[in-house]
């Protein structure tokens, strides 16, 4: 595996980098001083480009469902958050409604003068559609979320990187919450082709290495006094916890939440250094439109202000 | 490479595709009695699942954008349109804003009782937007565009043949406008793990197979009498002339449009089996907000009507 120094060594950050970079710094320093918690939340899969010039690419499954859920809680929690979402991803509240949804909620209505048109709401899709919208407003006017998003793995990995580095001030107010689903694999530049590969040269064998753990970096060198939560996600219900107990060990975190992708819309195990339990939302409950991301996201939060308290203690 | 037949034998179809050959079929059977004119598009990228249970996949670059704004000016040629698309790619009409643009657009005001809200696009913004609503409204009550989507490139396939299916009544009325990325490559079930990768094994190798180039069964015994456009994407420049031909001599059908991805959104090459030219879309007209599909459809449905028009006088 390349060590994860190397990994930056060898990869250029994306184009758009030094503009995020002043996004973050601004965002940070702000709510930093005004002594907010914040979150960073990552959101969505990461791609792996297969050539240069990108025509083809692996692809992590993930629509962003949980991040950008999860964001809107933290939100209602009054944490400052960093949405940082694979580009095009699901994001919070705009979530809700799909492009045709939208377009299917509006009436358009000549006025008198028959010289401008109005466009409304229906009046029946108000009450639906009120409460998302003045969240998503208040959430902008008061400058309580930051919205940066990446691509390929290698673009995750700087602002990743990025972000940490202006999240440190925070110490113990800071949660990064890693629910971004990364690839563990990757094709280093050197071993990349230029051009679209051709049908012609019959079937290609794709060779992938390591991705570096960030995991280990993140929690022990950029933000030690963070309270960091990664996700584990796999198909195999027998390798949910003995994966995620492994990862507390080496990484010495303070959280996994581990799903399985067939029941993951309501059902997580959290896994903590001393013990592990599972949260679980209800049919009842689903059928109400309730989401397993709101308890997720409250029994976070309350770990989280258990973890602040006992570092004020031990000072 | 497997054959066509045996691509079919040896891979399911999607657990919704009775559902959507009910609406192919009832949408082609509608306006084949109008007499009217029909194209399917299809849009965006096709994926390659890695594993059973999909984490992991490959992907084709494509947003959907040419596939999307194609569909709109068909429909503005009085086109019945089949808009087979990549779930979650760009749509006709809502393409042309996200869903924070949709968002910033609105407005929400207390009306005098303060019991009930008001929702509305801002008036400045109503200019841009009701033409697109407008548009997007007639489409759907004079029932005039299908949806129907697809993810993997096996999904692909079987719509693809549903569609055919129905379209051949049309005979030259019917053009297909072939635009959507479709995998060259492919893991057959067979091959495929069952669960995901583990990390832990080491960095795999993952084997392709090429995917039956469905182009000939379907110019020539699917839909024969139709007027078959197929696109090309590269990123070498110099191979693309040389492989469109190619690809006209091979399936015989009647143009291959031609574009180098840097470039693809002012230029294409549109290759008939007697003739090539460059269309262009210049610097002007980008900037007034003109979309190369306008000046691409317009040439097609010029060259349709010509085909149709000869098909006649052969009878």
């Amino acid at each position: 595996m390349t060590h994860w120094e190397d990994f930056y060594n060898t990869h250029l950050p994306p184009a758009d980098f030094e503009d995020n970079r002043s996004l973050l710094k601004e965002f940070c320093e702000r709510h930093n001083k005004l002594q907010n918690r914040i979150v960073l939340v990552t959101s969505g899969g990461t791609t792996v480009p297969l050539e240069h010039n990108t025509v083809r690419f692996v692809d992590n499954f993930s629509a962003g469902t949980r991040g950008s859920a999860s964001a809107e809680y933290f939100l209602d929690h009054d944490y400052a958050v960093i949405f940082m979402h694979r580009h095009k991803s699901l994001e919070p509240f705009t979530r809700h409604f799909t492009g045709q949804q939208f377009f299917d909620m509006l009436d358009i209505a000549d006025t008198a003068d028959s010289q401008n048109s109005t466009i409304a709401i229906k009046p029946d899709s108000v009450d639906v559609f009120a409460p998302v919208l003045a969240k998503y407003k208040i959430a902008r006017e008061t400058q309580m979320i930051l919205y940066v998003n990446f691509t390929s793995v290698v673009d995750y990995m700087w602002l990743l990187r990025a972000a940490c580095e202006c999240l440190a001030a925070f110490e113990e107010r800071a949660v990064l919450y890693l629910a971004a689903a990364v690839s563990d694999f990757y094709i280093p530049e050197d071993m990349m082709p230029t051009h679209k590969m051709q049908s012609g040269d019959g079937a290609p064998t794709i060779s992938l290495q390591l991705v570096p753990k960030m995991l280990a970096p993140l929690a022990s060198l950029w933000v030690p006094h963070a309270f960091v939560v990664s996700f584990k996600l796999e198909t195999d219900e027998n390798l949910l916890i003995v994966k995620a107990r492994d990862s507390l060990n080496k990484y010495k975190h303070k959280l996994v939440i581990a799903n399985v992708l067939q029941t993951r819309k309501h059902r997580v195990v959290f896994v903590t250094p001393t013990d592990s339990y599972e949260l679980h939302l209800s049919r009842d409950k689903a059928l109400q439109g309730l989401e397993i991301e709101e308890p997720i996201v409250a029994d976070v939060v309350q770990k989280h202000s258990d973890f602040i308290i006992s570092a004020e203690q031990r000072q």
